[in-house]
């Protein structure tokens, strides 16, 4: 193996023995729809992708066998909440995070940034990494870049995600320009000890872009990741308040900074419209809560846009959630059902939304799929913008 | 039709086109272990069976087609949760309980009359019948025997439990007389009540032995029930907190009442030994919350009794529940990460523990059915119960 302190050469033996490989299926666009595949050593992921989000090992409400019946091949797992409980050393005494959650298919953790950031008591935070005290117990916990990394070997996902330093928009230019820089610094610093400890052999590490809404920010932070060398490239600190054209702008001008033959993850983004502008923007993967946290909440995505399911005008609504949606709850019950499930307090009206929803999801990311393959993704967008308006 | 006045008749009228029937299969002894079929029309269910409790319409945090996994064949549905949320006529409206519940096989419900008495705020007691306020959002709640019927054919099971007057125990013998012989006048106002209104041609009816802990009122009870003619007859009242020993003497009391060649269900009862014990006095059919609240606990059922899963010592335990279970939790989920689940109140948790101990539930009904069959229930019985010590 190389010498660890050489970030150029370790990316090319990232390149030489990839844990994950994409496979560019409609000759690789630097931006623009892309048609793909994730290799990975849990199974082909189609791309673009969407990830259901199973932060404490489980998408709530919903069981292994159930999920990969949505249609999911990748699932994202917390590092901060499953570090916390029930310990990484846990997990992995338990077999590792695929077989501890019983997903057999890909997974993907994050670095535990962002729930540091949005989580954590009495934080404090250097050069060196964050020091915070538990949500659940109080524990002082510690958090680097190197240890972030050896938690996410622990649990032996897939895909892991470089720690970065995430600052809450708006913020003065300055501070988004420390915190991209520190997060590059970590980057590189989670590349180093991811070789160092072995993880690369197995799992892949994702570099993520930052800078705020500042397009000029971002290119550079996307150049320096990619000097450094990553299996993938995540688009980060978006979809955190700001109007979504802002966000669309931001993508846009990232995108075409980074390498055409590696896949592109926008994290925590979202609505059924974000896909569709962030997959015409070059775009590959995406996690979000939406489908999970409103479906708890009783709202369901259906073709129209969205059902509060608690409106009494649903009470004797005995059809399903969505004509010819294959789902469990679209199987089973109607709409009146589920909205006395819910106004009763049942667990089944929770899992049954929230299993549409995830389904909902799966199969829009199909769509998607065949329009790009079919050269029609232009249409595909306008008419579902058009629907859901 | 013959008139709704004379009991005996209808009782003839029901015998002749029952709704639901019972098929002897090993001679139909009128007490001891009976193997035997209920043919309803939703499909027939074997006998001894164990109903799951679907309180609001749903088995909690099971979907149907999971409860059909478990080798659930009949379920039991709650009239006084159903009727006061979402309401009898919105469950009418919606197909009846079967279709609202998504359940296509045999279903039964309850009168009504246990939850009055252990749910409802200010109830007042006559002749006539119960009123109270809903538990609920504290409206003003009608229960006559009539209405009790009327509340069960809109649901549409293809059982309907007669309502009876429950007393908490221990109290006044003169106490338990008087609530035992209205409870057979009320039972008899359900049986004409059923008849007049067109119910009994697509549901039957059962009577409710009560009687306390005297096995002399036991006696009276079932026989002045026998004269008026039910389809099935349960035992009620028992399991209230008297000791196992009192309430298996009861059952012995009673069964030898009862006609050979219908049905016995003992209501809300119970745990795997007392459903070995009842069986062994010629019971046939069982519901109980047991399995189900116990799983939402953590508390699961195995061969060797049953396992705290929130203890610590389950913490990197990789093995499943129960070896050689079919059930989705002992298909897919470790001990470990299922004790983590239930710590970090993923609904996950509860969910795959009570489908686990429905499959238990279900299982043990299915051994005690074929160590009938094949003249072996004492052997099963005894290495059960010392299993269990
Ligand atoms: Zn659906
Ligand atoms: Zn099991």
């Amino acid at each position: 193996m190389l010498p660890a302190q050489n970030p150029q050469s370790e990316a090319a033996t990232t390149r030489s023995t990839p844990a994950v490989r994409y496979e560019p299926l409609n000759g690789a666009p630097v931006a623009g729809p892309r048609l793909g595949r994730l290799h990975t050593p849990h199974g082909v992921v189609d791309l673009p992708a969407f990830m259901p989000v199973g932060t404490q090992g489980a998408v709530k409400g919903v069981e292994a066998e159930r999920l990969a019946q949505t249609g999911a091949q990748m699932v994202l797992g917390n590092t901060y909440h499953l570090a916390i409980r029930p310990g990484e050393r846990v997990v992995a005494e338990l077999g590792g995070l695929h077989r501890f959650a019983a997903w057999p298919g890909a997974m993907l953790t994050d670095s535990g940034g962002f729930q540091v950031f949005s989580l954590a008591d009495k934080m404090k935070l250097d050069e060196r990494g964050a020091r915070f005290r538990s949500h659940v117990n109080g524990d002082l916990v510690d958090l680097t870049p190197e240890r972030s990394v050896e938690i996410q070997h622990a649990l032996g996902a897939d895909v892991m995600m470089a720690l970065d330093h995430v600052v809450a928009l708006p913020c003065p230019r300055e501070t988004v320009v420390e915190a991209m820089r520190r997060s590059i610094r970590w980057a590189e610093r989670c590349r180093e000890h991811a070789d160092k400890i072995g993880a690369s052999a197995t799992q892949s590490l994702f570099g993520i872009v930052q800078g705020g809404l500042d397009a000029e920010l971002r290119v550079e932070c996307a150049e320096e990741l990619v000097k450094i060398g990553f299996a993938g490239y995540a688009i980060g600190g978006l979809s955190v308040g700001e109007p979504p054209e802002e966000m669309y702008r931001t993508i846009e001008a990232t995108t075409p900074s980074l390498p055409a033959e590696r896949p592109r993850y926008l994290m925590g983004v979202g609505a059924p419209t974000d896909l569709l502008e962030a997959v015409d923007r070059g775009v590959d993967m995406f996690d979000c809560v939406m489908p999970t946290r409103n479906g708890r909440n009783g709202l369901a995505f259906v073709p129209e846009g969205t059902l509060r399911l608690k409106n009494s005008r649903f009470q004797t609504d005995d059809t399903p959630l969505e004509q010819g949606c294959p789902c469990p709850a679209c199987r089973q019950y109607s709409r009146g059902c589920l909205r006395h499930l819910l106004a009763a307090g049942e667990m089944l009206g929770p899992m049954m939304v929230t299993i549409h929803n995830l389904t909902y999801y799966q199969r829009l990311m199909a769509d998607i799929r065949l329009a790009i393959a079919e050269g029609r993704f232009a249409e595909l967008k306008a008419a579902r913008l058009a629907a859901w308006r």
